[in-house]
């Protein structure tokens, strides 16, 4: 992802005061001092690590933008014994958001002392007195066992919520630290939720961990569960795979998750390279013509007997939008089905046009992707965000997401990660990838 | 399944001559004098293992109804060296299919020392000319690894072919031992096929071995790929479980496979036992009405906010079913989707009649469930099937399936077989257990 | 199994009085009344189901035994409301456990009414006051997600505690029903309990539910955790062919649980057929000579440049028994490592007495055989050996456990189970199974 | 990993000649004109990402090295009409071997239309015509399923062998490109061969892939097959758990591959964080003393009744090395069992010096680690490293492995990454995840 425009300034993080309390972990709260050259107080990470690119722009005399680094600082700014924290899950279900939460009242309890921590309830909705959810607390004993299990210790709903009520029960609860797990819309609903803690001047810091099985979050670049997902997904491609070749003709429909980004389909047609054509949102593709996937697709069959198809959700929705504007209750607006639309439209096209009687297999294998407990890569990538979302917030920082970049984890503004969608560039090498283990044209029609 | 009117001739076997050469097995084919002991030739099975009944019917004079036991006879009646053997794959796929095929190929190889073993290509129409698929040679070396894949090595597909045609392949390759892997459907064919066999008086034997993921074949325990079946099931049902208490009013709906009979919808309520209502096609249910479908999933939601719900494909079909009586290509009367319909009607109950807004989250996981390769009990169940069949062919048994009946494994003649389907009978201890483990009621409306 | 002279008597069930309340499953705690037909009170499973051996019992005027089917009963013997249960789990881990505790107390709480049921910790140690573990209440809330887990959620501990104190405490805290459940050890110590209940005229029903991942409760066609037990052996088993044929002259053994029985052995190299040698406690083998084990494998490498073995860890132990007789805290003697040895000695041979370098790689895969989750068809299992324990617990029946036979669930008398221990005949068709499988000889050496 | 010595000639590529042919795939053999943006001729990737590094780096005129970016060219410099490759596996398995096999057949078949690839059998003994193992031709159709199953296809093997022996192999074969899998002892190996082959003037390029669970390879952030590996040992840590759980004052130990790295021990103990005490060779730690190993487990045990400790194969070995400094084929210092010597002391201990009786269970998953297939993570890794491996190769780059730096993929010069050995620095983010994951002391002792 390239962005020549992108400011130093963009990649500022705010603060709500200056730490001035030594942090326990420099201190030795791990039972001896604890190498703090690993805190990297001042480290950054390069935006662009291509040296040609960065000496002229050093030439040029302009900026070199660089994340911030995450980690643990030497001071903080919230006293242990006085804090009290709060997590909230918003959006739909993804892998590894109970390790997240695990992992925040571990981090939390055992390494800063901090014994009031809060697990608001049903995303947002949680905040807000109408709707009659009280919080839980939350200690290492109610939550050690959740990071084996899928979905949501502290369930989830959709939708934002009025942030002036959200602050007030903040202030009602004297809560001065905002965990909040969610994707696009969620993070938004933080912004403004840090925004209206600044206008009253409260200290109360907000800090994201982008949650979106979609992969779609800017200046982030990979989101936790999308590992997961796509392994699950690679499964469901085997059973297509499978269907495939089982029967005469047969052709393997899956349909996954990714409405804007096709990182789920782009990285299971790699993991599990049995894929002819794979379409995602970022690629357009045509149905008719002697390019047309309809015409490849046949030609692949009379080569090789079968054929498999990955489809991301939001592919190819120029043939099945829904041209009123419908929206689900996150304000995303609703998706017409391109795997039911491939199939019924495949079938059409051999019977119409062709001698062969295909046996087309469909599976939607979604909500099996993203309900399932995190694997051992998202495990991990979960353990050390949430790590470093109780640093940033133990040092007082705020408005941010933790993020990773160039493989290092950073503190990415929230006004920044919400400020675009991120896609999967057809430059990107995931696609040249994708395009040679497929070998699939560059251009479908 | 009690069947009072059964008669020991239902259960003889037929045989295309009488066996006269020794077995290899007994004569040591395994480096020594195996143990004959185990094999059992005049072992039965008894058909019901209640004493009093048993008592009873000696008692009046009664027949007394038993299995003929299979496993390894000390004489063959086809001469290994020169019999050519043939395998077919038919029907929709289910795991351990390719296990099947894998054991009859080493057991006719390794212990019979067979080496002339067909793999007939696509189902039924492998037979046939027109299709123009030709037969691969089946050695060990072809097919030592398939047993750890889904699907069938053959290929399958649906729809029974003239019988005639088939039996001038057979003669014209000849073959004199053909294995017909599929569901009641192929198992009619195999029958036809055997008819035809005798009526031109010739020496083929014909073995079945039953293969349905529905686990619908009378007088057989149960048929391989089950257990895998509902065991895959039953990772839908934790997805449908998670998906339900990580929303508000959540409820999650899975349907699996099952045309008339609920072995895999009951089997999975039970392996992953988070089911609140099962609903198969042997016991109907209502959804209207104080105790109907409906108003129990409300009943439900309001004590505990959630609700799991899986339902078999022919379950409720009074509430789907296409009337104009469409056939699939096996000719299956086209079920409606019970899944979808109750998606939308239960969306339907909550939004008009209730303050509830649910969220339904709908998963179809049936090809998943069927193509995966088997897991460690079918793949054991396929080799001792298998193995069992091998030995029937060789010996000279024709016109049977291997089936298990307490335990044990039994010849089952085809005409028996195939003279119903075996239902899961609402007094069968296994549906109690269900009605036990999801509190249920007995009757639904 | 054949035991010729086996008496009904043995087979005859203890109570502890005349059951004389309806039953809450009965009259209708499933919203309506419960098909009783499938309760089956007088329904029994015959011992032996051949035909013929059944004739000629009858005819020579001899005893026909046969088990007392498991099931719900019309009339209950203890009152829901005043009764107290208890759950003690002993011995070694056993995939399954939880399962067993989780519905014990869903059954009893929410089919029975049971409301006051007691956790044991520790096992029998739990009982006994030096010890100091309290017991903790179980209620559905405590236990709905332990069936997710391996381990028991009590805990366990080897070694069988004073029957009298064991009683002193029954007493003492007001439990009439006692579930046990462990294997041989735990399951003579319930009968000393039961004995000693009985002895000081108490109403307390004792019921054991076997665990034994070895398979080796006689009367008794499985317990649970083997088919969980056997299906990650399995695995050790891909591991170890993978492993063996990756390398120059490769030989893979894996050494699996099995003190007197050979079953995990026996059904995982069907589960994985890619075993060579299955060697098995109750089947002996020779190791030096032209039919001993080395000269087989050397044969097999020569042949196929790789060999795998499995063998249980009680098999050969002529070979590595210790003469001093060591017993561990449950009083079996402790066992020579024999794949240790298998290890040494097959290098050694090779070396010795050949020009072949041999790669060797030795898996012990049996503490993660053990601890993980029950699979599919072992949670199915748990369900119904639970479900019947406390139909059998209610209706005052005692000194039992709940087994299996011919595919039925019965009631077995703990001192018919504990008067010997199962084992794996040679001429049990699994074992054929097996030899027919890996082509081993019947005999080695 | 931090390098202030590295110069930028140290990264410099070497080539066999100046690429001259327009690569098939710049000119479409994906059916369309590839975006050649993505292949990026000149791009690099900044070894070092700080900012202020960099900056000050710059203005003191100093060097910024940078690795060459890998990816296709759009010239290449062997014709593939003409060329042939070879591939070759060497020392231990991995889990992604196959993977990488199966896309350098199917990269070169199908994207450059190389139609001569060898696959050499058992390692470098391959080459050596008195091992007498013939080289096998790999077309697409041969290798098409073998990424699905762990180990190697083409089987391997420990130690080198005489360069000038190989490339006499590859001029009688006429081998131009030779692909070489293996670990640091293979890479030194191929640094020979492509020594030898400068020395003789010959045009073959040599390409590695570097192999090595252990993740120990210089200048390169991860090596394939290390996700899979911990993924699998973080099971052992499940069952360690359970087990430590299961039973009075238990106790988990786990050992894993890691000789001089603990990259599989560090990454397993966060993705099942259920471990106390990760030992890893990079830490020193002391088992005496009031802060050492023994006493802190006494410590956990008394406060928690259970320990789980995580134990790479090189740590401590000063407890158990043997002073004879035998090696293995691979010249490997054999190590003591360090997993074997702590359950041993640990018992010791706990016998001699406290009132414990403590449940030791050890586990050692290490072959079922290593053996399996790649899981998605790794699958899709091996893809991206054998495409670029061909792209490398056949635009006649030579002497270098594809690595991965910045999350980018690299050149690195074969030189360079056998420089030294790439361990686990106590500074790096990821081990600091570990002491506050685990709560261990930085210090332990």
């Amino acid at each position: 992802m390239e962005d020549r425009e992108l400011k130093q300034d963009d990649l500022k993080v705010e603060s709500v005061g200056e730490p001035k309390i030594p942090s326990p972990l420099a201190v030795g709260s791990l039972g001896g001092d604890v190498e703090m050259a690993s805190v990297r107080e001042n480290r950054t990470v390069l935006f662009d690590t291509d040296r040609d690119t960065l000496l002229a722009a050093v030439r040029a005399g302009n900026e070199v933008p660089a994340f911030e680094m995450a980690g643990p600082r030497h001071k903080i700014f919230f006293d242990p014994a006085r804090v009290k924290a709060a997590i909230v899950t918003c959006g739909g279900l993804c892998p590894g958001i109970n390790n997240v939460i695990r992992t925040l009242v571990f981090e939390l309890y055992y390494r800063y002392s901090v014994r009031s921590v809060l697990g608001i309830r049903y995303g947002y909705r949680g905040f807000i007195p109408k709707y009659g959810y009280e919080p839980i607390p939350l200690t290492p004993e109610d939550v050690k066992d959740i990071h084996e299990k899928g979905g949501s210790a502290l369930s989830s709903s959709r939708g934002e919520q009025d942030s002036g009520e959200v602050v007030d029960f903040l202030q009602r609860k004297g809560i001065s630290l905002l965990f909040a797990i969610g994707g696009d819309g969620t993070l938004r609903g933080a912004l403004e939720i840090q925004r209206e803690v600044k206008k009253r001047g409260l200290h109360i810091a907000v800090i994201g961990i982008p949650k979106t099985i979609d992969n779609d979050i800017a200046f982030v670049e990979r989101t936790f569960g999308l590992e997961t997902a796509f392994s699950v997904a690679a499964e469901s491609i085997r059973s297509a795979h499978t269907e495939a070749i089982g029967a005469p003709n047969g052709i393997g429909i899956v349909k996954v998750m990714g409405r804007m980004s096709g990182y789920i389909a782009a990285n299971a047609a790699l993991a599990l390279n049995e894929v002819n054509f794979c379409l995602i949102p970022e690629v357009p593709f045509e149905l008719e013509g002697s390019f047309g996937l309809f015409a490849l697709t046949e030609q692949r069959l009379r080569q090789r007997d079968h054929a498999v198809i990955i489809v991301a959700e939001g592919a190819g929705q120029e043939f099945v939008e829904d041209k009123t504007g419908k929206k689900d209750e996150s304000g995303n607006v609703l998706l017409g089905d391109i795997g039911v639309f491939l199939k019924a439209n495949l079938k059409k096209y051999f019977k119409e046009h062709t001698d062969l009687y295909v046996n087309i297999k469909y599976i939607d294998p979604s909500y099996m992707v993203r309900s399932v407990a995190a694997n051992a890569h998202d495990a991990i990538y979960c353990i050390q965000l949430a790590q470093n979302a109780v640093h940033a917030g133990m040092a007082g920082k705020t408005g941010l997401i933790i993020g990773q970049w160039n493989g290092q984890f950073t503190h990415v503004p929230i006004a920044l990660a919400t400020s675009r969608r991120k896609v999967l560039s057809p430059e990107d090498p995931l696609w040249l990838s994708v395009l040679e283990a497929t070998g699939q044209p560059v251009k479908i029609g």
